[in-house]
C-alpha cells in the first residue's frame, strides 16, 4: 500500500476514528441542508421552454426586451391576450393555452395582475416563475404580496422576485434580465456568482464586470424575495461547480437564524463577499421603499458577517475586485502562508502610497532572504533592494521581468504587488506578455496596479492585462484593500 | 447716490473703520509675502528661448523627448558636445556658445555633470534651470547636492528639481515634461494646478486628468527641491490667475514654519487639496530613497493641514475629484449655505448607498419644502417625494428633467447628487443635454454618479457628460467623499 503509514495505539486510534466520524457526520449535515434547494433553483437556469407573460411588441417595453434576450438561446412562448404574434412567434392569451410543457415563466405584467397570472401558471403546472413586475411591498401594497404568496404556496411554485431584474447564467446561456444588450454588456464566463437584492445595482455591476473582464457564472436579482431568498441562493451556489466565489449585495436578511447557520457553513467551502446597503440610520430608512424591508442595525450585521466568516467590503467598487482576486488564488491553487507583500514599482511616489496602504490594510512588508538579494545584486545592479523596490522611471520591460522573476521562489514573500506606470518612456506593450508569462507560471500570486487610459487612442494596457487574466487595479488603495480582505480571510480560515 | 445707505453713529463708525483698516493691512501683508517669488517662477512658464542640455538624437532618450515636446511651441537650443545637429536644429557644445539670450535651461545630463553644467549656465547668465537628472540625495549622493546648491547660489539661479519630471503649462503652451505624448496625454486648459514631489505619480495623474477631462493650468514636478520648494510654488500659484484650485502631492515639507504661515494665508484665497505620501512608519521610511527626505510623523502633518485650512484627501484618486468639484463651485459662483444634499436616482440600491455615504461624509439629507413637494406631486405623480427620490428603473430623460428642475429653487437643498444608471432601458443619450442645460443654468450645484462603460462599443455617457463640464464620479462613495471635503471646507471658512 502506498501512502503515509503511522504507528498508532488503540486509544489514539479510537480518538482519531471518533474525530473522523464526527467530521464526516458534520459534512453530511452540511450537505443535507445545502442540498435541499439544489434542484429547485437549478431548474431556473436549466429551463429550455420558457413562457414570457406580458410579452410586448414595442421594442422599449420590458416584456419585449426580456423576450428578445431569452429567444436567442431558448424556446420561448410569448403570452399576451392582445397579440397573435410577436417577433414572428405565436402569441398565447394565457399560459394555459400553450401546448408544450413549460419549465419556467417570466412574468412582466402589472402588479395587480400578477397573482392571477401565477394561479394560471399553477394550473399549467409550471414549477418556476421569475416575477419582474414591481408594485408590491416596496410601495406599501402588502395586500398584493399576500395574494401572491398564497398563489405560489397553493401550487408549490418556486419564485424569484417580485420587483427584480431577472437572472443570468453565462454557462447555460440563460439571459433572463430585462436590460438590452446595447446598454448592459454581458460578462464573459467566469467563477464569480452574484446575488443582488437590488436590480439596477446588479445590472450596473454586471456591466462593470464585463468592462473589467471579470467572468461571471450566475447573476440573480431577487428583489422583494417573497418566496426564494438569499439563503436559498447561497445553498444553491455552494453546490454549483461553476461558482468559485459568491458576491452579495444585500439590504436585509429575510431569515436571520437560517442565514447565520448557512453562511457559517458555506463560507468554509466558498468565499462569500458581501456589500451591505443601509449601514447608516438614514440609509436604513431608505431601504424600506426600495425592496420593502428594513435593513436593521448595521453593527449587528457587521457582527454576523464577521462571525460567519463572510468578507464584508465597505465600498461598492471593492465587491468584484476582492472576488476576482479570490477567484485567481483559488483557480491557480496558491498556497498562502502569510500576509507579507513585496512591492515592485517604477514610480517612487506610488511605491510609498502602496506601502502606506499595505500597512493600513493589515498586511506586512516582506523582507527578502540573502539568496534573493544575491540574485538581485547579480541581475539588477544599481537597483537598491528594498521594499518597495523602485525600478525607476527609466525602467524597461526586461527590468520588470528580472525583478519579478527573482521573487518567484522567495519564501518570505506571499504576494507581489506590481506597480506599473505605463506612462514612463521605455515600457512597451510587450510588458503584457512579460507579466502574463510570470502569472501563468503560477509560482506566486501577483496583483498589478496600473492606471487605465481608455480615452486616448493609445494602448489600453489595463484591458490587455485583464484579457490575459491578470488581476489589475487602477489605484494602490484599491489593490491593497482587496489584498487585505483576501489574505485576511485566508489566514483566519 | 445709488446703493445701500445706513445710519450709523460715531462710535459704530470708528469700530467699522478700525475693522476695515485692520483687514486691509492684513491683506497687504499677505500680498507682500506672497508677491516675493512671483516673477522668479513666472519666468519658467513664460520662457521662450530654452536650452536643452543633454539633448539627444535617440528617440527613446529623455534628452530627446524633452527637446521634441518643447520645440513644438518654443525656440529651442539643443546642447550636446557630441552632436552638430539634432532634429535639424543646430547643436551647441555648451550653453556658453549659444548666440542668443536664454531664458531657461532644461538639464538632462548625468548627475555627476550637473554642477559643472549649472556653472556654465551661470556664466551664460541663464536665470532659471529645470534639472531633470536624478542621482542626488535620493541615492545618498549628498556631496553632489551640496556642489549643485553652491553653483546655484553663486550665480543666483532659480532651480526646479533635481530628480524631477519637469513642468507643464497649458495656457503658455509650455510642455517641459520628459514623457512622450503618445504615453501621457496632456490635459486641456482648466483651473487646477498641481504641484508634485513625485514625478511618475505626477505624470500618471496628469494622464488621468486628461482622460477624465479635468482641465489643468500648471503642473510642477519638483523632486528633491534643492532650490525652489513647495512654498515657492504655493506663493506663485496663489497669484496665478489661471489657477483656481491647487493640488499637491507631498512626502515632506522642506521648511515647516514657512509652510504653515503660507498655507494658512493661501488657503483663504484659493483651496489647496493635499495628498500626503508616507503616512505610515513604513511608508515614511520609503520616502527617504525616493526624494531623499524623511516624511515625518503623519499625525503632525494632519494637524498642520487642518490648522492651515488645507483639504487633506486620504486616497490618491480623490485628489483631482475634490479639486474639480471645487473649481466648478468657484467658477459658477454658487453660494453654499449648508451641507444638505438631495439625492435623485433611478436605482434604489444606489440611492441607499449614496445616502449611507452622505451621512458617513458628514453631510445631511435635505428635506424639501411644501412648495417643492407640491411641484413634484403635480409634475411627477407616482414618484414618492423622499430623499433619495427614486425615479425607478423605467425612468425617462423627461422624468429626470422634471425632478431636478423642481429642486433648482429649493432653499433647503445645497447640492444635488444625481445617480444616473444609464443601463436602465429608457434613458437615451439626450440625457446629456438635459443635465447640461440644468448645469448651465447655474442655479444649484449638481454632481453626477454614473458608471463609465468605456470598453463597449456603445455610448460612453461619462465622457459625454465630462465634455459638457459636468462633475462626474463612477461610484457614490467617490462622489460623497468629494462633496464632503468641498462642503466641509466651504462651511468652515
Amino acid at each position: 500500500m502506498r501512502g503515509l503509514c503511522l504507528k498508532i495505539d488503540g486509544k489514539m486510534a479510537k480518538r482519531i476514528i471518533k474525530k473522523v466520524v464526527k467530521k464526516e457526520m458534520k459534512k453530511e449535515i452540511v450537505k443535507k441542508t445545502i442540498n435541499s434547494g439544489k434542484n429547485k433553483i437549478d431548474g431556473f437556469f436549466k429551463a429550455q421552454n420558457i413562457a414570457v407573460i406580458g410579452a410586448a411588441r414595442e421594442p422599449n417595453k420590458i416584456g419585449h426586451i426580456i423576450l428578445r434576450n431569452l429567444m436567442a438561446n431558448k424556446t420561448v412562448y410569448p403570452v399576451n391576450p392582445n397579440a397573435d404574434e410577436i417577433m414572428r412567434l405565436k402569441c398565447y392569451k394565457s399560459v394555459i393555452d400553450i401546448e408544450d410543457k413549460i419549465d419556467l415563466a417570466v412574468i412582466a405584467v402589472k402588479s395587480d395582475l400578477v397573482p392571477q397570472v401565477v394561479i394560471e401558471c399553477g394550473k399549467k403546472r409550471i414549477p418556476r416563475v421569475v416575477i419582474i413586475s414591481s408594485g408590491f411591498d416596496e410601495i406599501g401594497r402588502t395586500d398584493l404580496s399576500k395574494k401572491l404568496k398564497k398563489a405560489l404556496d397553493k401550487y408549490g411554485i418556486a419564485a424569484i422576485g417580485p420587483n427584480c431584474l431577472g437572472i443570468y447564467d453565462s454557462y447555460n446561456e440563460f439571459d433572463g434580465i430585462f436590460l438590452p444588450k446595447q446598454k448592459v454588456k454581458r460578462p464573459e464566463q467566469g467563477g464569480i456568482s452574484f446575488i443582488s437584492q437590488s436590480g439596477a445595482l446588479g445590472a450596473t455591476l454586471l456591466d462593470m464586470a464585463a468592462e473589467r473582464k471579470y467572468g461571471i457564472s450566475k447573476f440573480i436579482s431577487y428583489g422583494n424575495a417573497v418566496n426564494l431568498n438569499e439563503c436559498d441562493f447561497l445553498e444553491y451556489l455552494v453546490e454549483d461547480e461553476n461558482t468559485k466565489v459568491i458576491c452579495m449585495y444585500i439590504e436585509q436578511v429575510k431569515d436571520g437564524k437560517r442565514f447565520v447557520e448557512l453562511a457559517k457553513r458555506v463560507s468554509k467551502i466558498k468565499p462569500i463577499i458581501v456589500f451591505k446597503g443601509g449601514v447608516t440610520e438614514q440609509g436604513n430608512k431608505a431601504t424600506l421603499s426600495h425592496t420593502g424591508s428594513l435593513a436593521g442595525d448595521a453593527q449587528i450585521y457587521q457582527g454576523i458577517f464577521k462571525q460567519t466568516g463572510l468578507v464584508q467590503v465597505d465600498m461598492l467598487e471593492d465587491l468584484f475586485g476582492v472576488a476576482k482576486l479570490f477567484e485567481k488564488i483559488l483557480n491557480d491553487k496558491y498556497k498562502i502562508n502569510g500576509k507579507r507583500i513585496q512591492i515592485i514599482t517604477n514610480g517612487g511616489g506610488y511605491g510609498i502610497i502602496s506601502t502606506d496602504n499595505i500597512i493600513k490594510n493589515e498586511m506586512t512588508m516582506a523582507e527578502l532572504s540573502a539568496n534573493t538579494r544575491k540574485t538581485f545584486e547579480k541581475n539588477l545592479p544599481g537597483i537598491s533592494i528594498k521594499n518597495p523596490i523602485d525600478l525607476l522611471g527609466d525602467t524597461t520591460n526586461e527590468r520588470y521581468k528580472l525583478a519579478i522573476s527573482a521573487l518567484l521562489n522567495e519564501n518570505n514573500v506571499d504576494m507581489i504587488m506590481i506597480v506599473l506606470l505605463y506612462q514612463t518612456p521605455f515600457l512597451t506593450e510587450d510588458i503584457v506578455d512579460v507579466l502574463s508569462e510570470i502569472d501563468q507560471s503560477k509560482k506566486k500570486p501577483i496583483v498589478v496596479v496600473t492606471s487605465r487610459s481608455s480615452y486616448g487612442n493609445y494602448t489600453n494596457i489595463t484591458e490587455k492585462l485583464a484579457d490575459k487574466g491578470i488581476v489589475c487595479f487602477e489605484f494602490p488603495e484599491q489593490a491593497a484593500r482587496a489584498m487585505g480582505k483576501v489574505l485576511g480571510k485566508i489566514m483566519n480560515h
